[in-house]
């Protein structure tokens, strides 16, 4: 959504981190825009300009712990030019993000219930999904055409990584002293490397 | 909870069922006792001799689901005396929970983001995945027995195995065309052969 003329970039960033430690907090079904102002520093007011309702409010904090965790990613795929040793490092620093931003990935956990009952909000997940997917899927192929790994489809290779770090950081965040970070991400390795070994 | 005298366990049920029902529709953040009891077909003040508030009302639920969960897989694990088989055969039935109990799978995916703000919702759920990863395991630890599969940590095996088939349900949840039950069965039992196959 393009900003209302008079509104600052800032401000409205203000909200939306506002709003992040609100969801954290509280979650999406203890969420309410009074909460958001005070936490925000600004009146009910100022916050009604920049968002009309608080469904604005969510897919603008979607919109931005999406894209820091798309931002996150990329990164970690860019570390290294050995390609088993970029995807061990994307897979830990994924798992990492439970920890290390804590925060983001409350919120992130929240959205997919929201997105249950929410057309808008399963469609702009659903596009960063399948971003998530070729990006580790590229990765993927270029280990297969180096020769260091086997043949595989990398749409599905993508879904299977992400399906790993997703889950391992779901059961890390309901219980991290049964799966400690470093057993996740022995465990989470292991499965990768084996998946794509070459026979 | 115990049920207080003069309820029946029958009526009860039938909230906890609208409960559900809302819930998939209108999410956590929508769930309103105004709603339930319309659902239900019941007064507000039945609804509140059962229920003193939303809360209690979302952990009932909640329990209902998870039991449900649980069921299904254990069932599922019964099913075959080949131990390979009946891990293919879990996979698959658990990706099919998407499709074939939709209502069940969404509420239980609404209620990742209500534990995350929820300590005693968190601990009913940690419960589960332990018991979910122990089950799991003991049939990875068969197959290490009967020489099918190599020897792994039963419990790490079970979370592997237990992310991969909730990572991909809930990639299927978000887009169902771009990763279709086939695709995601097939990935995933690729994926858990391989991670258990001896060398």
């Amino acid at each position: 959504m393009a900003p209302k003329l008079g509104m600052t970039p800032l401000r409205r960033e203000q909200i939306v981190q506002a709003t992040i430690r609100c969801l954290a907090r509280d979650g999406a079904s203890g969420l309410r825009m009074k909460s958001v102002a005070r936490e925000a520093g600004v009146s009910q007011g100022i916050l009604h300009y920049y968002f009309t309702n608080k469904r604005a409010i969510l897919i603008a904090a979607l919109e931005t712990v999406m894209a820091d965790l798309n931002r996150r990613l990329e990164k970690l795929l860019e570390g290294s030019h050995d390609v088993q040793a970029r995807l061990r490092a994307t897979v830990r620093g994924y798992l990492e993000l439970v920890d290390e931003n804590r925060l983001f990935w409350i919120v992130f956990v929240e959205f997919w219930g929201e997105m249950m009952h929410d057309q808008e909000m399963s469609r702009i997940n659903a596009a960063l999904y399948e971003r998530l997917r070729r990006t580790l899927g590229a990765t993927v192929a270029l280990g297969t055409r180096e020769g260091v790994f086997r043949r595989v489809d990398p749409v599905e290779a993508g879904a299977v990584i992400l399906a790993l770090v997703d889950g391992l950081s779901l059961q890390r965040t309901f219980d991290a002293r049964a799966l400690t970070l470093e057993r996740a991400a022995r465990a989470c390795e292991d499965a990768v490397s084996r998946y794509l070994a070459k026979a």
